[in-house]
């Protein structure tokens, strides 16, 4: 299988997945880890810990791909039965495997505990198969060679497939005789579509060229942008593709990688010294637990406040009350004053203000469902912007505390050209 | 296939699902629906939008199955192969369709769209053909039986999905002609362990009835225990098996179906006209978060204080100085004095106040990362309780959240016992 691109094929394993009692996502970690090397999954089996159908579809996979990867099974519990189809399957027997009874050993021994009969199974494994180091738990990979066919049996904990994994793609690149020389571009984008960003694309840049492969990956907040090329000949063909997004929409960009909106504007905020508060309404905190949720926040966010009620507006930030009697709650001078009392009262540089109508109930003629009023900024530079974002009510908090923290990106990074989403979610 | 439990399998497309850009969790949702009918699927494959391989797929499916469900490759694109492959299959035309005709009139209508070729294409369906309704998308489900195998066609967009599953599962149920009575109860529980609760109930229950399914389903922060039987005589069982787990750790369940902790916390609020308060640094407002998600929680949540920094504790909530330095931020004073703050300011009837360490920095000796103090109740009688939680900083916060709701939900129900994860995450 070293001289040309595997074809490959996975076989998961595990009741609970038939189920649906848990969400596979451990074939999409397998199937984006192996496209770095540009090797493709092109079918994938899903059967319950059957002894009879999990060795009818291994046999059948090895007729007709060069790599398989098994994933699960590998517990120690008798429902795990990856090796002893992996022997039926080779025609081998199971036998006793040193080195992963030192690995065993070892996993006991850094955390106190006793190997159990339960854990020996974990080390009956193939006659003749090498093993793929678990870094993390007690089950170690292995992988055979079953008439041409190379199969590799996995751990379904995603965190030790997500170990085993790097050293798993790290060996298949030392394999590949003729390796792809797989560059991939992730950038982070706030506030584009899928399709949008398609359309923009196929209208300006009309001669694409086709050595750069274009991905997306729709997530909430973000959506993935991903450019690939196969030869390093190809980066600087990439390079310019990517200058072309800058062009297009790289106001939207946030980063590269895995690079959180959070992230960015508290890594912005801690180059210069500087804080932000956050003063919510209808996002009921979720600003704030995007900032704390990444490590190091405290440098440069101190200070939250939830301010759910009129009456606490008034008490907490001191919003007069006659503004929020006057206007009401989803309001320009409501946001502003809560603004300016979060700033006071945090002693920050920068604040985010948020009042809207998150539904489902709490609607009007006037003001809908999706109706949110947003302030941010500095003190003496506070601006304010009304969008209408008629969505699930969790998706709405989702997407509107990502406005936020992108328009004190915008404002951080001196971006003055409003977010394409100012257009297309425009109040009435 | 109506007078035995059909044999199902599913087929999955789509070019993004294979490359790992989306994690599928359409088969989970049909396997738990087919469940309520006692409908086990054994077997999925997934494949790209590839016709040879769709194709050859679908044909040997429907020489082992009763019933395949095909997901996703309905939409108005090249790549959506569907109609065209299970015509191909099937050795029939694809032919305009007019009640999907009529279908995509109306969708059009809807939304000020003229009918477009793309939409058209989604009309072209093989013949003889049912046509299965789409409530929310354009593109029409489609069912056709070969060589005595239901095949049912399905859109890949999940809320269309589910809508239609609502019409397929009703369908299969009328269609049975000795329907399994199944009966599922979903329990959801908060500070049990997967293990950790079959163990107990392995101990206590050696004579658990066969008949009363038993299933765990472990999320972050919530794990839901699934009790099922087949036959309407078997509910008493089942009530009894209940009754047992109640006795067992009924305190650690939050309520039946999908109740989510802040969602109890709330209804039993609103019931005595009461309302809550939250003072939070390690969680970062993640427990106002959870809170605000749920729609109505305006009623009983009015403010939220989001206090990281030391000198916020002190000038938002009146955390003294003095104790700040003498005990440090994390510890049982601070929390109580930010309980008592967070009362005050927000004129609330509880509260529940968290500081602690969050990770991956910030641990010491003495207080190691994971380390945290909670408090929680009304003003006159507040408690307070150190935990150890080392896990991934997220991780930490989802549960350290979730504990401070438990806390409330406990206090309001009158449970005096102590909850398990406080022996397991007892600080040291």
């Amino acid at each position: 299988m070293t001289n040309h691109t595997p074809r490959v094929q996975l076989l998961l394993t595990g009741n609970e997945i038939m189920s649906g009692d848990t969400v596979d996502s451990n074939s999409a970690m397998i199937a984006r880890r192996l496209d770095e090397l540009a090797i493709t999954v092109y079918r994938k089996v899903t059967v319950g810990d059957d002894p009879a159908l999990l060795a009818a579809e291994l046999t059948a996979m090895t007729a007709d791909a060069d790599l398989v990867i098994v994933n699960g099974g590998l517990g120690p519990t008798v429902d795990d039965l990856t090796a002893e189809i992996l022997a039926g399957v080779a025609g081998v027997e199971l036998v006793e495997h040193a080195e992963a009874i030192a690995h065993l050993k070892g996993w006991c021994a850094g955390r106190n505990l006793a190997l159990n009969a339960a854990n020996l199974k974990q080390a009956m494994l193939p006659a003749g198969c090498r093993i793929v180091d678990n870094p993390i738990g007690s089950a170690v990979g292995f992988e055979l060679t079953v008439a041409g066919c190379r199969i590799i049996c996995t751990p379904g904990v995603p965190s030790e497939l997500r170990a085993m994994l790097d050293l798993i793609v790290a060996d298949l690149a030392n394999q590949l005789q003729h390796p792809v020389e797989r560059n991939i571009l992730r950038l982070q984008t706030f506030g584009l579509g899928e399709s949008s960003a398609q359309q923009i694309i196929n209208d300006h840049v009309p001669d694409w060229p086709p050595e750069v492969e274009l991905g997306f990956r729709a997530g909430a907040p973000q959506m993935e942008i991903k450019l690939s090329v196969n030869r390093a000949a190809d980066l600087p063909a990439r390079q310019q593709c990517r200058a072309q997004l800058e062009t297009l929409f790289g106001d939207h960009i946030i980063g590269e990688g895995d690079t959180l909106l959070a992230e960015q504007v508290l890594a912005l905020l801690r180059e210069r010294g500087e804080t932000l508060t956050t003063a919510e309404s209808c996002t009921g905190g979720l600003i704030a637990s995007m900032l704390t949720r990444i490590p190091g926040s405290s440098d440069a966010f101190h200070a939250g406040f939830v301010t759910y009620a009129n009456n606490i507006k008034h008490r907490v930030l001191g919003v007069p009350e006659a503004t929020l009697h006057k206007h009401g709650a989803v309001s320009e001078e409501v946001v502003l004053a809560m603004a300016r009392g979060a700033l006071e009262r945090a002693g920050a540089d920068y604040a985010i203000a948020v009042s809207g109508i998150a539904g489902p109930g709490g609607g009007s003629e006037e003001k809908p469902v999706g109706t949110v009023w947003l302030a941010w900024g500095e003190r003496d530079n506070l601006r304010t912007r009304c969008l209408c974002w008629p969505v699930e009510r969790s998706l709405f908090q989702t997407m509107i505390a990502a406005a936020g923290l992108d328009m004190i990106r915008r404002l951080l990074l001196g971006i003055d050209e409003e977010p394409r989403y100012f257009r297309q979610r425009r109040a009435r």
